[in-house]
């Protein structure tokens, strides 16, 4: 499933990349950084799972960059698609009918429960997660919203105030009505719990306890990642977010899915939540709704919440929603993982390939403390030792040993996705079982010898 | 410089348009609406200044969508390059370095003043202003944010929180240190004042109170677009600006100009802040960068407040920031409007053609109240009668007259930007003589006869 590109001059993509690098340094302002501390890769060119960076030197993407190139890199249908649509029709305002936003509503709410059939669209995740405890606020004429800690909701003030990461942590100012509590993690458990089944059970007590004690009646929302994804890939039980949906149920309360990461496909379902039996009220999404090849994001409205707004003007919009090129993309891209059956191939890969492989590799490293996940989305616990668990680089910041770690990898060919002391394997869905064999082995090379002194 | 599409195939454009309108109706969640006392047009093509419905018919474009396509649509060179772009890289991290990327911030810091050398790239003008907020909060250790009555900032909780429109007041949930002052208007003076210059004069006097009252060491950025927009495109005079610069050079507060409408061309200048001799320390853009043929908008930062994030993380970012596609839109767009001239030539229909027609128009209509503007950015005043200036529609809500009058518009086939009781003239920056004549001459007979009964 890889696409290959045509033949690369070589002496040109260098000059250009050396010219960009020269621009980037001078120009460009970079997300989460300090400006000077960083020396951010080329990348001139990429095709499937692979990038080319600005020598062209080839790597293979164990990171779908942010985890969004879901397809991989520069899947031929979804690139012709975005041309055919520029000939067409690049922009429109929001209050127009478009066939392009039109198809891909249609495509989106077919993959979804019954009940949930009207999508919101907007640039990206952090939007959608905005608007989408806007429309929780309002549907319940409560304000407060409860979240994870360990999860990541996106960058605008709102959505970086219901993140449950270090993120938020500069960026608590002027925000009021967030509330976080602790989900299920058994690897860390906050519940002194032992199984699966007790931390569930405890997890759920303790929401229930934060819920009487933040007052019911004052909570429209429940916003959940439904796998936490850069917080690291905790998968919940089916048990625990059914006791979740029932909470809300009994008390009025909005759940809202953050399926922005999880979701299209990552898990190997259309959506995460598929895998607990459990039907949101909102769902948000973004990154493999498209790939990232436009900006796109959204959030889909239950029934009921759609009502709410039927006669009555939702307060929310933005110049871009349902953007004719950003939802051609989104037409091709599910059109392309439903034919060419990406979301089993994930499921496939995850239970066959890349599980039993992290597994074999935890057992035999002395610094990977667990592996965990489904589909094509895996963490990896990097610690000092397997008994004190404790993480090879500290909760929020980097340390030499992960970053030597990151290195040997990238040295190696495969660009990991790091998050503190967590490796992510997050390769496209529609990798090869050649390709991912062959990148798995480079992680269980670098992994297995590990040996930090203290 | 209108650019002709291929023939259109009407029957097949009818069938795609009726399937598009069934779905929309269907599946689609329209921005600032309630969903189903909406009945949106469809856009089926577009190219130019014309835009064409589900009927085949067509229109002139004078609302440039939301003020957005200032290149018009379909500009064949961005369509061009939104193409080359998608063969060779869709989409990438923000923590690369990539050329289009480059490319696009040497060519936006090109043309601002010196010491604004840095973009941060995001989705749209609302996220660009999240990010701005944020910037000077951490720049100055301050959390308050001043901003002006009649004023709009995007979508997002935060953005929508410092607008001062009715937008506004349904989420003014879990937001705090937002303060609102009056700006200069004369024509609806809160200052009593019977000139321009003795507006701005007073004014200033009311914001350096505000300041004052407010506390100056809370107070971490005055954010004003340049030229307010939507809220009614009140050209301030450069006194004004020069006196808010100089307030907030005296209590070390950050002056953020939103340049998301005003930029660009749509002013006549590249920045509408150009026409004031200021320079302010953050500028946000979007819309106009790229025509918002792909998703883009962005932060442009001092020195001053880049060398803040320079060794400390700046604590915010997006997937898309930095998008390959929407940036070699920009390049394209920039690119475009310097070689045919756009700038100037939208500055030349504002003080040739736009201004002396509506001023004629105002002369010989009881119901326009006033017209205002600069190059492609024109306000008219509805109202009941000129002496009492009453709105023709109420604020934050509309009227069976002005609905009236924009039903009359369309029916000439000319498409107005309307907000409450007033009518914009927002037309392509490059949009043809002719066709602006045209547009223009069907407001003139439209609103020349106007003679509503009270």
């Amino acid at each position: 499933m890889v696409h290959q590109p045509g033949e690369i001059d070589l002496a040109a993509l260098k000059d250009e990349s050396a010219r960009a690098r020269e621009l980037d340094r001078a120009h460009v302002f970079h997300s989460w950084s300090a400006q000077r501390l960083i020396d951010p890769p080329t990348v001139a060119r990429a095709h499937g799972s692979t990038v080319i960076d600005g020598e062209g030197r080839e790597f293979l993407d164990f990171s779908s960059q942010l985890v969004n190139t879901n397809i991989g890199h520069q899947h031929p249908a979804v690139v012709q698609a975005i041309k055919d649509q520029a000939d067409v029709l690049c922009t429109i305002s929001p209050a127009t009918v478009n066939a392009a936003r039109s198809e891909a509503a249609r495509l989106i709410t077919e993959r979804t429960p019954a009940g949930l059939d009207h999508v919101f669209f907007t640039n990206g995740g952090a939007d959608a997660n905005e608007h989408a405890i806007r429309m929780a606020r309002l549907h319940t004429g409560r304000t407060k919203v409860l979240s994870r800690y360990r999860s990541y909701h996106g960058g605008t003030q709102t959505a970086v105030n219901v993140t449950g990461d270090p993120r938020r942590w500069e960026n608590e100012t002027g925000e009021s009505g967030v509330v976080h509590f602790f989900g299920p993690f058994l690897y860390r458990s906050e519940f002194h719990a032992t199984t699966e089944a007790e931390e569930a059970e405890r997890a759920l007590q303790h929401l229930r306890r934060t819920i009487e004690l933040e007052g019911p009646a004052t909570i429209a929302a429940i916003i959940l990642e439904s796998i936490p994804g850069t917080a690291g890939i905790m998968v919940p039980s089916p048990e625990y977010m059914q006791g979740v949906r029932a909470l809300c149920d009994e008390h009025g309360i909005v759940l809202i899915a953050d399926e922005v990461m999880a979701g299209f496909g990552r898990s190997g379902k259309w959506f995460a939540f598929e895998h607990f039996d459990i039907v949101p009220d909102l769902i948000t999404f973004a990154k493999g709704v498209n790939s990232g090849y436009v900006p796109l994001g959204g959030v889909i409205l239950s029934d009921a919440i759609f009502e709410t707004f039927a006669e009555r003007v939702y307060p929310g919009g933005l110049t871009y929603s349902g953007h004719p090129l950003a939802c051609a993309a989104a037409v091709a891209t599910i059109n392309a993982m439903a034919d060419e059956g990406m979301i089993e191939h994930a499921a496939h890969l995850g239970e066959t390939i890349i599980g039993p492989r992290l597994r074999q590799i935890a057992e035999n490293s002395k610094h990977v403390g667990e592996v965990r996940g489904i589909g094509a989305f895996w963490a990896i616990e990097l610690v000092w030792d397997k008994e004190s668990k404790e993480p090879l680089a500290p909760y929020g910041g980097g340390s030499p040993e992960v970053a030597s770690v990151v290195a040997a990898l990238k040295e190696h060919g495969v660009i990991p996705f790091n998050n503190y002391h967590r490796l992510h394997v997050v390769p496209p869905i529609n990798i090869s079982e050649e390709d991912l064999e062959r990148g798995l082995g480079v992680f269980e090379k670098v992994l297995t010898d590990l040996d930090f002194p203290r």
